[in-house]
């Protein structure tokens, strides 16, 4: 059996990250499925999906560890493309990735107590973010 | 179901990417599945599978971070041991990873209107690269 | 079919690398599931899975690079919080991400030759560390 769901959520802008760890459970729930796998996927190209301790501190930090290597004010071909300024956020999006399956069983995610499934916002600006969980099992 | 499809294409060596999102599309349509889960695979330690907007400049861009990360001609143990030239390939890889899963509904892939799936040559030459799809639902 | 298991092993600290292919090819076997998907996950915020040649050269070149991204005695918010060492495990894990998953098709895992999947420890020290293998499939 498979149950996909549509979500929107709104961010801040590049360093944002948004915690959907209770979507993914609740979409479990909803689904009445026991055992299988759960994807979150972004649908967009200058966000990603990961799963960190969510605070401030490691969001800030990660922020930081990305911008050493996709710096947000350096110079980007596909500036030249669009006369756009987000750049470093399609490089940040494309290291990240914009996927990530969870296993759960006996209804329960089987992520760890201080780990998060996190939507990251690269992109240099508020943005609204459609993203999709999908649960398929048994 | 399940639908497991081998696919081959040719690189031309670090920086290359191949936009493969028509072949998922293909797969999903001959599957006749209408709702599940679509998985990309690259059999190899020195390609990856991510999402772009698949664009010259994006692909330049992100090359050019990679270099911040793991320099082409920099020191790599990995050398040592084969007297070969990419340890910059296997770090890239391994950063990037080789997998992507993205979900469909009603028969149709939910990716972003500027949001590829892309199969990454982080090989320091021209490589036959093969890859997986598999389409899983119902 | 979904089956699902739990597995633990120790690792030695950052740098560090366990070869987890086996185990996954045990875990499709015992399931008796000819072809499907099987999901690697790890169960914490500051260890990663992803594919590599498993060698010792690739291991240490992998780390370096990541250390040029995040590194180990740089400064981090998220020790402001917990008074601990840590944050650049932190900021590894979520760029390489916990999650990996691999097509099997005939009972075989679809890896390259050359390509194994690995659990990368990205914490300071020693840990033991849990995690998942989910096959799923007919």
């Amino acid at each position: 059996m498979v149950k996909t769901t549509e979500h929107e959520v709104s961010t801040r802008g590049q360093g944002d990250g948004i915690d959907v760890t209770d979507e993914i459970r609740r979409a479990i729930a909803e689904s009445g499925l026991a055992e299988g796998l759960a994807t979150v996927f972004v649908s967009g190209s200058t966000a990603g999906i990961s799963a960190v301790e969510f605070e401030e501190g490691v969001l800030h930090d990660l922020d930081r560890a990305l911008e050493r290597v996709a710096p947000r004010r350096g110079e980007y071909r596909h500036h030249l493309r669009w006369h756009d300024d987000n750049g470093s956020s399609h490089v940040r999006a494309g290291i990240v990735g914009p996927s990530l399956s969870v296993p759960f069983r006996s209804g329960r995610l089987l992520v760890g107590t201080w780990q998060q499934i996190v939507l990251f916002e690269f992109d240099t600006g508020p943005r609204t973010r459609r993203y999709v969980i999908q649960v398929m099992g048994e």
